[in-house]
């Protein structure tokens, strides 16, 4: 199997937070809503049913891990999980803050307003925030 | 806790499907993508942690046998999962065969196109074909 490297595509949009067992952790560069990137580190994943179900159910336990952590951060009405992939096929699996009234509600993120970059205190301060509490629920 | 009963505006959208262990299947009612509804059978849920530990990792497998049915059945070119809930609160998850060049490709399906209802005969095919693949994959 050949090794695992994030697509450049998701790391030019994003920012690193943390590595998980199975995931690669990333904050979206997108100041507009609170927003985390999932990536399995394992190369030729395109869906959710090419990892085998131990890692599927592992993923589920990461999901879990990074919702209740996204949730406690940023006090938000609506987490929305999702993995798509029409535009990157590597699997990704995203884990927003919704608020009611923000810039896409209730519709879904993608495509709705052009993404603004995190200031760099702002976006320290998130991925700090969403460091201690993933650690607080692992 | 109080009895399960399916958001009226989902039971609207969609035709039923079949029955699982934990979740109740439809297929939406929008001839333009093959989709599939899973609501877990449970009161109160809107999140995907809402659910117990055990219940999440039952959902992943019941989204793994959809998801193989779906890819079985239309030979998709990509499959999109997702949680949302901004609209309608009760839990559901979304599974969506997509294919490069539909109606709203490479976006996302939400919001793109009005829906078209199934003619009869194509729905019940539809309807027959998962239960067929469903039932394989279980």
């Amino acid at each position: 199997m050949s090794q695992f490297t994030l697509d450049p595509q998701l790391g030019a949009d994003s920012l690193p937070l943390l590595e998980l067992d199975l995931c690669t952790l990333r904050v979206m560069n997108d100041a507009t809503y609170p927003w985390i990137l999932m990536v399995p580190k394992q190369a030729g994943l395109a869906e959710l049913i090419d990892l085998s179900i131990e890692d599927q159910h592992r993923l589920t336990d990461e999901i879990r891990v990074v919702s209740k952590a996204l949730q406690a951060v940023t006090k938000c009405d609506k987490l929305n999980v999702a993995a798509l992939g029409n535009m990157v096929r590597q699997l990704h699996i995203h884990v927003i803050a919704r608020f009611e009234g923000d810039a896409a509600w209730p519709g879904p993120v993608w495509g709705k307003v052009p993404a603004v970059a995190y200031d760099e205190m702002d976006g320290n301060a998130l991925i700090a925030d969403m460091k201690r509490a993933i650690m607080a629920e692992l």
